[in-house]
């Protein structure tokens, strides 16, 4: 097994070289590739030093791969595809690149790890984070009766905007700490005290991108293509967990009993019992999606729950959905 | 006129002095009255030195007041209130204490103002922040159709929980600055750099008291005992303005256009166009209710809108409500 990381000094390329090594992925050889920036500098990984490869400096260096991670973004993605996939590699692309393309399957492994099988380009796209978390929720809910609508408010946290906006949150604090002006780059507003209503562009009917992200996601990996979402993504002035409020309305009315057990049991899901709940400060470096908080829809009293559910976004929203991808894949 | 403030060094009884001041609100006369621990302290008043007096010690500091605004807490709001009446006075009181009394009314004055004409009690409750904050965003849509349902998350500031709260949350970002153990001393958990889904005590059916407020009182402020509100109340490292995400049902379909013209109209509300939006770092001290991102709710696209809305805490919030019914009472 040889595997490559494109983006490897990025905050999900980091973690997904720490999920490797306590999944105990076995591999033969790792490639690292970065930008400009990053090309020529080396990283440990496993007691020996690799040196991170310029992207698209040679086609050749895609050569002999199984497994090709990238989360460089979706122009590199959308760029660099063709050559990642050209010696037969498969791509696993966390970018929003592909995740429309109806021949690049859209994958999170607890839900439709089967797609996983049929991969005309050589490509699996890797969910956006909002709508792998909130997949890994209505799921084992859905068994139970088909899921027809959801709203959701998210609470996203820096990281979303990769390991320079994390920074910026916290030299943000440490600025307003030493009284001096704030800094705002990553962001359209400073975000340190602050929420802003805003993720990726605005669309024409209102919706932002990652809104509708969530919207048709959501089809694609529950094959469901009559549920309905409707989205209110917020950053937050959190570091790497992104948090979400559910209002899910079913086909037929469910006992709070039968949800709670299917959450208990659905694989990769942590449920907190009342009156426990999961935080965002406590989910960094955890695998498991939480839920809590689960009760009865006020506003939709005879299908409707509600929720509240927190994820590392870097993990289960990013890097650790694609090892486990691999892992299928490997196992086939 | 002679007006009293009990509970006047903290953030909501500092904030009334500023919104009587603003408001050039007339007055013959101020009494301040605090705890045990700010009784004896000065503070400025229209140039003169008022001395906080310490509540409860003499019943017949309240005789000769025309208003009370009392805002430390339903505890001394219930143990004090005869004692504030005793002389005939009307409470304005800022608690939780009397909001669900049937003989006390509960007044946002651009929604139920008539409302404070009856009194047998003397009292007028004034609603939970983030009632008043919503429903000055829904009551102009339901001149347009009756409100049916309401699922609404919040995003609220650390003002809700005084002003000893938002030191708190500026401390443990100092401490984190300085690389320090955090003091968490107002809320379940550290707030800095976290989200907590949980304000006020939890109830049988797993809501928790502040979000059942919103059920209870948006219905007793609309005179629409059939509106069914569910809520996720959620405390975000912001210092003073609350934020919510809002999904309403109408019993008509609406056009879009009509609501946006019914806000932009609406007193005391800011509306913001797509593709702007307000955000609660830009909101403190500011009188509005703004709100933003109104859009069909895609998860139920005959009735259903999507809007936001930012409101400062302490000001529509507690203090200026409570000042604006006061005028009202002026006005009778």
């Amino acid at each position: 097994m040889k595997i490559a990381i494109v983006g490897a000094s990025g905050a999900v390329g980091q973690e997904l070289l720490r999920v490797l090594d306590q999944r105990e992925f076995a591999f033969d050889e790792i490639r690292l590739f970065g930008s400009e920036r990053s090309a020529g500098r080396k990283v440990r990984v496993r007691g020996q030093d690799v040196t991170i490869r310029r992207l698209g400096e040679n086609p050749d260096d895609f050569q002999g791969l199984d497994i090709v991670f990238a989360s460089a973004g979706a122009g590199v993605s959308r760029q660099y595809a063709p050559m990642m996939t050209a010696y037969g590699a498969t791509l696993i692309d966390n970018s929003s690149a592909f995740r429309g393309d109806e021949d690049v399957p859209l994958v999170v492994p607890e839900v439709n790890g089967s797609d996983a099988l049929t991969v005309p380009r050589h490509i699996i796209a890797n969910p956006n984070c909002t709508t792998i978390q909130m997949v890994m929720c209505l799921w084992p809910i859905h068994q139970l009766s088909p899921m027809q609508s959801v709203r959701v408010a998210t609470y996203q946290a820096a990281s979303g905007a990769g390991a320079s906006a994390m920074a910026e949150l916290e030299e943000q604090h440490r600025q307003i700490a030493r009284g001096e002006e704030v800094t705002v780059q990553k962001f359209s507003a400073q975000l340190a005290f602050n929420v802003i209503p805003h993720i990726d562009q605005m669309t024409d009917n209102g919706y932002t991108r990652e809104e509708m992200k969530m919207y048709r996601e959501t089809r694609r990996i529950m094959h469901s293509p009559d549920i309905c979402v409707s989205a209110t993504c917020v950053r937050v002035p959190v570091m790497r967990a992104h948090s979400e409020a559910l209002w899910i309305e079913t086909a037929q009315p469910l006992d709070l009993e039968d949800v709670e057990t299917a959450l208990r049991q659905a694989p990769g899901v942590e449920y907190y019992p009342f009156p426990d709940y999961p935080m965002p400060l406590f989910a960094a470096g955890q695998d498991p999606v939480s839920v809590g908080r689960l009760r009865r829809d006020l506003a939709s009293l005879r299908c409707g729950l509600t929720l509240w559910s927190v994820s590392d976004q870097i993990r289960k929203g990013a890097a650790l959905n694609a090892v486990q991808i691999a892992e299928m894949l490997c196992n086939v």
